[in-house]
């Protein structure tokens, strides 16, 4: 509905919510602000409305009762990942490069934003998911925050999570799977691919069509751990799902110039846990899928028998993928599989053709 | 009652509130924490009681159940400060000489803590303030935090806001003037220093004895601006405190390595006003006081005419108590200004006193 003022803008860096009308609070991690440069502050001056226009230069949405504050980066990049350091992918891709200042308003969006990248007819508004859940007559909604291909360890999860709920109940549970489609960093595998990928995983019969919806969440992934965690779980509650199942350090990565964890692997799960305005959120804790290779199929981690298990980290696959080795049967379904065999392949024939000083 | 645990600790860090029992939030922002390096994490072991000595190894206190964390000081330091830089005085003083874990727990106090400074009566607990508010029948208190010596422009604001009370309705309004009595930066004046210039201040009449209260607020200064005035707001009503008195740039210093503040002057009181679980408190902005050199005192300044007045920093302040000027009449009252330059002469002599070496 807008872009925020800074009165939003500081509770969102301080407090991870905002103060509702009502008293109440609403969890909001991360602050949702569009930076101006000065060149477009001047522009705007006392203007109260400003009209956003797209990259070729159509009118999009008004943006009314502008408020122009400061965009103090180091702040926000510290207080957001909890480090200032270099090299953190949204901050290189989105921060530093963009404005001194923070233009906040309400927003009117005058038609539906369209990619044309021939995705849009994934891209569902929470409203739209929200009729579609009902539509499917779900009486329990558990959704999936994804940015990588789906191997059959993430669906035993969502199967076993929805065995799960109808032991507890519920007599139709329907699984969102809600893969990230805004920025990524560049070793993680583009938004077309992955959507292929997920389609052969519903083709392939590995998550049932009829009791899953795939769409895509726009949002950029900021890597912001505990923090993006909680926005993560808030935008799929707007969207209706009820049930949010977490893992092992969520949106984390690496530290960017120290050999370690940036996060705490735990502290995503726990803070989740203790947001407020997320009291209602039922938080489904990740068990640990590996590769066993004794029943030759992904399974739960047994630590009694920990020799028998394989861990196949997201580098671990993609070097697979694009060395063209195969990975153990029973990782990933077929159909999923050569979807990114594909896609590596392909880079490498680009790879061939570009001039050698590229490689450089 | 204790030193938090990493449920409290991640607590604070994100959300600068602590959940209560009840479902509410205490307004929590600095985290209350104990750093133990690995050597006495392995004398603890799986120890659950630990005992905490005192510099001459006399038994204070008896930390139980306790739990045992790694201490991220890059995401603390962060998440608190809004940046890294190098140079803050708190994190140089106490977090990066500390060691890697923090230890939490419930505390037993054997004894009342005493410095033996000859300041300890100076040092009521909150409890001690309440009941003291209570003998004096106050029917509103309200605090004002201070780090540096009194001039007439704080007292100008203190006697105003208690005008403003009497105005309000209220019978009997008490100051509570609480000087911050932990850590300091070098150059601010010493706790002994500034409790004698208080004294004189009360002395001279400047503030009035029978409707002011003086202790010491044993907290560290942390230099940490909007995290840290919602605990200098929180603590004080903890102590009794109904109403808070704030100003511009609480809590705030220059940038470290950069030629600007570090906050924004304006976010202390806007993220005061907006902290969860300080919703019953009621603050009191600060009016800028300078000195008015036609009616020759401090005055509110009248921005109509502001060639009248000027602006006397701490540091201008500082410097001309070193160099023996003597401000414009009627900044401070002559027994607290002679206090301060007292201070500084002895310094010199010292200095004076000291090997040429100790200069370079």
């Amino acid at each position: 509905r807008g872009f925020m003022r800074e009165h939003e803008y500081l509770q969102c860096l301080h407090f991870n919510s905002l103060r509702l009308p009502s008293g109440g609070l609403a969890n909001m991690s991360l602050p949702i602000v569009l930076a101006v440069d000065d060149a477009a502050k001047d522009r705007v001056g006392a203007a109260p409305d400003v009209a956003l226009a797209g990259p070729d230069g159509e009118l999009l949405a008004v943006l009314r009762s502008v408020e122009i504050y400061p965009h103090n980066k180091e702040e926000r990049i510290a207080r957001t990942w909890g480090t200032t350091a270099p090299g953190l992918p949204y901050v290189d891709e989105a921060i530093t490069p963009a404005g001194n200042w923070l233009i906040g308003g309400d927003l009117e969006v005058l038609q539906p934003i369209k990619y044309n990248d021939g995705l849009d007819h994934y891209r569902l508004s929470p409203q739209q998911l929200r009729d579609e859940f009902d539509k499917r007559g779900a009486d329990a909604v558990f959704a999936f925050q994804l940015r990588n291909p789906v191997h059959n360890g993430h669906a035993l999860l969502m199967n076993d999570t929805r065995r799960r709920l109808l032991e507890m109940g519920f007599k139709n549970p329907i699984l969102l799977l809600h893969p990230l489609g805004g920025f990524t960093k560049a070793d993680d595998v583009p938004l077309p691919v992955r959507m292929e990928q997920h389609s052969k995983v519903l083709e392939d019969g590995v998550l049932d069509p009829e009791t899953t919806i795939v769409s895509i969440f726009p949002s950029p992934m900021h890597y912001a751990g505990p923090t993006e965690v909680q926005w993560h779980a808030k935008a799929r509650i707007n969207a209706g799902a009820n049930f949010y199942i977490v893992g092992r350090d969520p949106a984390g990565m690496g530290h960017p110039t120290e050999k370690r964890d940036l996060y705490n692997p735990d502290h995503g799960k726990k803070v989740l846990s203790m947001a407020p305005g997320l009291e209602k959120l039922n938080i489904l804790p990740f068990k640990v899928a590996a590769y066993d290779t004794v029943a030759k199929k992904m399974a739960f981690f047994e630590p009694s028998r920990s020799q028998d298990f394989l861990f196949i980290s997201g580098t671990k696959m993609r070097t697979f993928a694009k060395t063209g080795e195969n990975p153990p049967d029973g990782f990933m379904c077929p159909g999923g599989w050569k979807v990114l065999v594909d896609y590596y392949n392909s880079l490498q024939t680009e790879g061939a053709t570009a001039p050698a000083a590229a490689t450089v």
